[in-house]
């Protein structure tokens, strides 16, 4: 599989998704749906819908008919950033090589832009088409996942703890809650979007999210490596942005090398996770190993 | 009926709800839960869960059932109070007398209590016990309903379009779409969330959602005028804000007798639309002559 030209299409395939279930740009009041729009076409791999579309791939479920629920997860993605860039949080005034939300339209309508993400999100999963397996009772239990994932008990929580232990005397529970909080509960919510509503078994829903679980650590002890080892031009922010804020990482405590041992460790997890799926289940084995190899 | 003291017992009854529902404080990390909870109890009437359970009431569903989901609607509520508060919005210091979140619990903190405010309230929801009448498909129509009037559609572009026209010179258009946003799309939620809850009929949503949409232009617009005439005392905030933020309203727009007489109308084409419920209206009649009529 040539892994980066399937992914290319796989998110081609979601950002044509977003275009069309996103209100037309004009919508009235059109300001606060540039800003919108602006951040979510910004770029990005839109990893979370590809992985409930592949979750739902594995399953034999009907990826199109749960696309607008998979695009929910992009949005919340998205709102968490603009939010998190925002002068009272992490201060940045570049993403993806583009100015911030705020940099670009103020502070009000981030603020305004995030907020609209985060509830238009819940309006898209209620548009996934009722069939049999996507039942408005499993649309429910997706609701609650991932409104559960992006609460004080997932994203919100690990920005918490982040932007208050922004030292590197942060201990190894808290370095690990706020990785399993700002990139594990959205990874596992995805994957689990995509099995819930391809009717997945027990088992089949714990192999996912043990894969899952994996995947985001492997992913954000990678993320920090890189933003010591990267190349500014590659990554569209500046690098050693963790040192600068004195950020809790997981180089910084456990030093580069045991950090890449540790990043491999997960990866194999997650692979042994999905062990048993065949080759349906070679997309996300490829991704898990593109996510702790890549350079960006 | 003693209204007050009618609406007294109801607020108390959604309080000790909220009160239920909400994690603990001391659920980790405690300092988004405090400042979640400092907004949340910091008084306020919770007119919109009362309104979804006084709609219930008429209908005959069952109030104890649709708390969950009648309690979300304040979450919702506080969330954007806290927002629009921040020194980026309104930039006020005080609500109900007290500290504004981000005067308390500093700008970042305020955020994140309003985003997991916000994403609380789609959680609480999926928490309505399944019933006859209470199927999951009415919860996915309830979902879809709250999330369309908190988006750009309601909360969201009200705010937008207020923070933009920030000038008397606004025209009567924007007015009405600012108010028609900021309050009636919610009391209009608020009420269709009891009703569709109650398994209503067509005509009675429609009833109610007259009411609903009446009396929340009747709010707005009472409400514009205690800016100008009330005490601060009773108020609990700064009065004259309106004028100090040059914000466009209603008495600045028709003059304060015709804009008392518009608010006269609004109360009487509300009642209007649950002429035909008898007794069992009588609450939300009061209700709006309340509205009208109150000096606080």
């Amino acid at each position: 599989m040539d892994f980066i030209s399937e992914l290319g299409k796989r998110t081609k395939f979601i950002n044509v998704a977003l275009e069309r279930l996103l209100p037309p740009v004009e919508t009235y009041p059109p300001i606060i749906h540039e800003a919108v729009r602006y951040s979510l076409f910004a770029g990005g791999k839109r990893l979370r819908p590809v992985l409930a579309l592949a979750s739902a791939e594995i399953l034999g479920g009907n990826q199109r008919d749960i696309l607008p629920a998979a695009c929910a997860l992009e949005l919340i993605h998205t709102y968490s950033l603009i939010h998190d860039d925002l002068p009272a949080m992490d201060n940045d005034d570049l993403r993806r090589g583009m100015p911030t939300c705020h940099k670009k339209y103020g502070e009000a309508m981030a603020i305004l832009a995030g907020d609209a993400l985060l509830t238009m999100a819940f309006e898209l999963i209620t548009l996934c088409p009722v069939t049999n397996v996507i039942t408005p009772a499993s649309l429910i239990t997706v609701i609650a996942e991932i409104s559960r994932a992006s609460g004080t008990a997932g994203l919100v929580g690990g920005q918490v703890v982040d932007i208050m232990s922004t030292s590197s005397k942060a201990d190894e529970e808290t370095l690990d809650y706020i990785h399993r909080c700002k990139t594990g509960a959205m990874y596992r919510a995805s994957v689990r979007t995509g099995a819930l509503l391809s009717g997945a078994s027990r088992k089949d829903l714990d192999n996912l999210t043990g894969y899952a679980e994996h995947l985001g650590m492997a992913f954000q002890i990678a993320d920090d490596i890189l933003d010591i080892v990267g190349d500014e031009k590659n990554i569209g922010k500046p690098v050693k942005s963790d040192i600068k804020n004195d950020k809790a990482t997981y180089p910084a405590m456990y030093g580069i090398e045991a950090a890449g041992r540790m990043a491999g460790d997960q990866m194999k997890r997650a692979l042994r996770s999905i062990d048993g799926y065949g080759e349906k289940a070679d997309f996300l084995r490829e991704l898990v190993k593109f996510v702790v190899n890549r350079n960006h």
